[in-house]
């Protein structure tokens, strides 16, 4: 079904609000998940609202918090997340890193103990839209195999940019699985074979199964490169936040389980004028120019489809899932409680 | 041949001082590409050693320079790189930033202006080895295709990581394409055919002729994913460093132009402690004891493989292509001049 943005933001914040979520926090919660709805990502969307509730109901995130702070320094932040909701931890150790960078170039936040980020990519774009530049990392639940081997030991550990441009900044987002699990579930969900190559089975046996592949692993992209650099994303975060290691990360697939994998963003200003943002530009549309190759309507920079879906759902509707918009009517309702 | 390291270091540094170069720029630069040579990545070892001396010659290298410094704020070094040899220049910048991060926690320096690094792995190696973490990020001429394209408009900009470990740091180097144009160039020269998927001709056709793929472009590892993350890298290390974009780029493949390539560095000073690094070792310990899959012997951590080979050639000799030790037997003979 197509539902409108506002019909399905006043369905979240309800929601959220109904479970104890403060107002800005529900805001700030709500909007991560429009957007995701918005790009096209359903599986970072309004599909992941229930188990916020759950996971408030269970004891293992705490909607009132924003996360304790400590300077290491000047420009390094640990952050204890204290179960807080992601974006919220996220976005207020954001705020502190984009005000330090301003006098000191650069800053970064380790963060531990923080709840499900969502969309990296939603970061970068907020602090490259202001002018800024960031990195980001973050791991997840061991979902990923070592290129050459048969379990999953490695998180899908994202690393996203952001780099101002016109009329919108750069934002690149990409996981270290050549799929995500929630894709997998889709196909899943279709009863449809998934491609050679994407996933192992629980034994450690390559299979298009896709239901198989729920139990088992994602391959890798780019094979021994994205390997590497999930494995090199995984050591990095971790140690910085001291956070959880491969199997033992928990906390953004369940409902009870306390979130303990890690996440770092980085912030630098380097007064970036419009004469740089102009040349960033450029070279985007440049590369936008590019003759596409055979059977390719034309060359895409990272986020140009995201941005086209963005327009036409702000316009049209968001397709949501009828079993997911009946469920959460139902949570609706319930957590409106007998007054209603 | 085989040549011992000791009999490939001292014709190195004669070379070098021969053109110039002052004794601690020259163990800097010559260490580098041994270290290339005894870690099997020919590529970037002794045969980039001419091009150096010519760059000498032609007036855009300067041997004798370390680079200018400036701090934007606390955290944040910009560096021109007047022309000095990347690793000196690049060292130069480092010692800087693992001082000011002891401090300030973390810090960050864009550098423009400056030679090639050469392999990117060898500066993660130095900071992680000292208990600080790494990350670094450098740019170079248009080699790669963006996904979809039939033109070269992106460097091979790889992603370096060096995170604290036991025996040794991990080190992670990944580039953005499916393979070095090295790599392609070895296949030319022994006449062999490169497999599908690696590269375009100069027209943007695929081919598996590797003399048409040295005028044409390299694929992105991993497709759309690489794409992204590699130019990701082009935009943010650019961007930062004030250097040149795509097709712009010049200086490392050539012995006549300015070199005009970014590279980006961060080093990170947690206070990590042996607990922690006891963490990742166990962590990479569980990566390695991965069972393997069908035909795996087992599951590698990156640098695995090329620690082994150096243990290797430190105690068995280097294998440098007949040609390349001729050419710098003679290139040592001429620089020593009429008095030898």
């Amino acid at each position: 079904m197509l539902v409108t943005f506002d019909d399905a933001r006043r369905l979240a914040l309800d929601i959220l609000r109904g479970a104890g979520v403060p107002d800005g926090h529900a805001d700030t919660q709500a909007s991560l998940f429009l957007e995701a709805e918005l790009r096209g990502r359903p599986s970072h969307g309004l599909l992941r609202l229930a188990r916020v509730v759950e996971r408030i109901r269970n004891g293992v995130t705490n909607p009132l918090t924003k996360g304790a702070h400590r300077w290491r320094g000047d420009s390094l932040l640990l952050v204890d997340g204290e179960m807080g909701l992601g974006p919220v931890v996220a976005f207020e150790a954001l705020s502190h890193l984009t005000t330090r960078a301003r006098s000191t170039g650069v800053a970064m936040a380790a963060i531990r103990n923080n709840n499900h980020l969502g969309m990296m990519g939603w970061y970068a774009e907020h602090v490259a839209g202001a002018g800024q530049v960031f990195i980001g990392f973050t791991t997840s639940e061991a979902l990923v195999h070592p290129w050459g081997g048969r379990r999953a030991l490695l998180g899908t550990n994202p690393i996203a940019i952001g780099v101002p441009a016109n009329p919108r900044p750069l934002v690149v987002d990409v996981a270290a699985g050549v799929v995500s699990m929630g894709q997998i579930h889709d196909y899943a969900h279709r009863g449809q074979p998934i491609p050679a190559h994407w996933a192992l089975d629980r034994d450690g046996n390559p299979t298009t199964d896709a239901v198989a592949a729920k139990d088992g692993a994602i391959a890798p992209f780019g094979n021994a490169k994205g390997y590497a650099l999930g494995l090199g994303i995984e050591a990095l975060v971790t140690c910085l936040a001291g956070a959880a290691f491969g199997r033992d990360v928990a906390g953004t697939l369940d409902s009870d389980r306390a979130c303990n994998k890690g996440d770092l963003f980085c912030v630098i200003d380097a007064g970036l004028g419009d004469a740089t943002i102009a040349q960033v530009t450029a070279y985007l549309d440049e590369v936008r120019a590019c003759p596409p190759g055979e059977g390719v309507e034309r060359v895409l920079v990272p986020g140009d489809r995201a941005w086209r879906v963005r327009e036409e759902r702000l316009r049209d509707g968001l397709p949501v899932a009828d079993e997911v918009w009946g469920r959460l009517t139902r949570l609706a309702r319930e957590l409106a409680g007998p007054e209603s």
